[in-house]
């Protein structure tokens, strides 16, 4: 049940790769026939993805992942419109990526807006409106949020942005191919995907760039990706993340089926199973596998640990930040209070997850839950003073 | 005999990349133990990585290939160090990306010299120092130049860079598992590898940053790579190019021993076949597999066209350009003249390359180019002129 930490790929992914492990390789860049094969492979690629976003091929360039897009996205957009402002607007509860390459503008003077969102993690298109200045040269929220679930009012900020002629970016690591996307609805300019949320490889992603978007390179060198984006590229990778679009694409509606459900039991039964437990989150719009929580009075590393030995795999904050033991900037920034964001449990639930793993989780969490919390100096606390009370 | 465009990986690389196909997935920052195993994993390619060229694990960072790691190389410190200086040195025959990461730094206001080369593409370390000011923060000169082979005198340029307290880069993507590299004996702070040359995957490589070295994070995000790239890591990549690494390192000097003698018999050979054809590049200081030449009047890529028609695959000035069909800018740092540099026939030897391999390029090649010339205004004029005298 984390998911948004990794996803199995497809076997049909995996069979889609293999031939490009060794029998299919050459330089996309070389004008022979072995290299023309590989071009071919990627260019259709470029077509399953760009029919996934209902985006134009030549407007789907390839990157090394999410964080690479989300990077180029705001320090290329920045970077190529210094003459019009330099004002960026983002929220704050983006992605480390974005919210990391806004730090590193801000520390070389380019001026930040950092949006609030609601007790829910959403962002107000009011207050997205209401940061605009003449200086505005870019807005960046994200479409959903991966720790959180939350999904963002990005089609009402893109006609915002549009109104105020302001580039739009979204990251939509966490929502491509698992609900629809589509750049023309959402009204963006710009928009960060990743391969493995649809089971495809790791370290492969994609960005979307409207046509006449300007924007800077990020990797300076040769004419891989028609200038755009430099490096030989990872041929295995974005082979496999072709055939997962395509199949994301014919199979979202069942996917959304099977997840709903799964994640609407585990948003009922868990605050059944376990008292002082709240869900963090929108309740109804929200990913369809993510089910994200804040146990009190524990930490969520020790209940992660605790469930990894009995064989179920969780999250707890953002997975990229689980090294760290830090409390989420989200949930801070949701207002919950430091303590109660040290519980974080983030259950993201994927296509092979079943009721009986639910039923598991429900049978095997509560118990660790207790033991943690009988551990716990300030729940014997309160426990004693209930007693008493 | 490209495979400076792209190598087949080897099957042993494949074997050691399947299970992380699919059977192992995790992301590796999540702290449960399929994460661990995971980590696990990508610290042995690391560990191999560094024995590879005599650094300290520590030092190693995955990077998407050898285009990241040059971008990171040359903006990195030239962006950590601005209080130091804002000179950069490099030379004019480096691959495209420190050559555009260089021009784009030019733009925003950087000096940049660009160190000439002498006829073998050779740079002067000499040159080096004279070029240093009391700005200089960074020098990058490439190991070997990827195009006409030749080896730089790295070893002689970071003594002078240390001498002057000034930060050595070299992009060692053509040499490293190719022939011996080690950072203490070359002298260099950062250094740029691709695991494709020494028969990994496409599109993964690693970035050498010596312990204390000041340099800012190219992507910024989450605590990957100790903070130092950010990004969810391509595992399967890097999982093949660390068994890639450790095979490279116990049969660097068979695999030495096997091209240095086809290398040589084209560097004879062709010559005496073929008239008004030169090698380019250094005649005993160079890649091991590499041998390039410019055939006069005719252009590189019409030859490459016809051998690929005969099953032979070939390149023309650098396969990074090879879609520009413009004349190679390391040609032209030489000396070369325009005309002449549209003759550039690049062949890059590897494992798999054998002397009957050589014997049908020797057969296939001369009248390739002589039925090329007959069709050449410029030949005839000059055959006419030769019978006429």
């Amino acid at each position: 049940m984390d998911h948004v930490g990794a996803s199995q790929i497809l076997p049909e992914v995996a069979d889609a790769m293999t031939p490009f492990l060794r029998e299919k390789y050459a330089n996309p860049s070389s004008i022979y026939g072995l290299g023309e094969e590989i071009t071919d492979a990627m260019e259709e690629t470029r077509d399953k993805v760009a029919n996934l976003i209902n985006a134009r091929e030549d407007e789907v360039i390839f990157t090394s992942g999410g964080t690479e897009s989300n990077n180029w996205a705001v320090k290329g957009v920045i970077q190529a419109n210094r003459a019009g402002g330099n004002h960026l607007i983002t929220s704050s509860v983006e992605h480390f990526s974005t919210m990391h390459a806004a730090r590193s503008l801000e520390n070389r003077g380019i001026e930040v807006t950092w949006l609030p969102v609601d007790e829910y993690g959403v962002v107000n298109p009011e207050d997205v409106e209401r940061a605009i200045t003449p200086q505005t040269v870019l807005i960046s929220v994200m479409h959903a949020n991966n720790e959180v679930g939350s999904i963002q009012p990005i089609a009402e900020i893109g006609q915002i942005a549009r109104q105020h002629k302001i580039l739009f970016h979204t990251d939509a690591v966490a929502t491509t191919g698992g609900i629809p996307v589509d750049v023309e609805t959402l009204n963006v300019d710009l928009l960060s995907l990743a391969a493995n949320p649809f089971y495809g490889p790791l370290g492969v992603g994609a960005i979307y760039i409207r046509r006449g978007t300007k924007v800077s390179p990020f990797m300076d060198g040769g004419r891989q990706e028609r200038g755009f984006r430099a490096g030989t590229e990872n041929v295995l990778g974005i082979v496999g993340m072709g055939k997962a679009a395509e199949i994301a694409a014919s199979e979202m509606s069942a996917r959304m089926a099977h997840l709903i459900p799964l994640r609407d039991r585990l948003i009922k039964e868990i605050p059944s199973a376990i008292e002082e437990v709240a869900l963090v989150g929108h309740p109804t719009r929200r990913l369809p596998g993510n089910a994200s929580f804040v146990v009190r009075y524990i930490e969520g590393e020790s209940m992660l640990l605790f469930l990894d030995m009995e064989g179920i795999q969780v999250a707890s904050g953002s997975a990229c930040i689980s090294m760290t033991l830090k409390a989420s900037h989200v949930l801070l920034a949701m207002g919950i209070d430091h303590g109660t964001a040290q519980g974080s449990l983030l259950l993201t639930l994927g296509l092979d997850n079943t009721d009986e793993d639910v039923d598991d989780l429900l049978r095997i969490l509560p118990p660790i839950v207790q033991r943690l919390r009988d551990m716990s100096p300030l729940y014997k606390k309160l426990s004693k003073f209930k007693a008493v009370g």
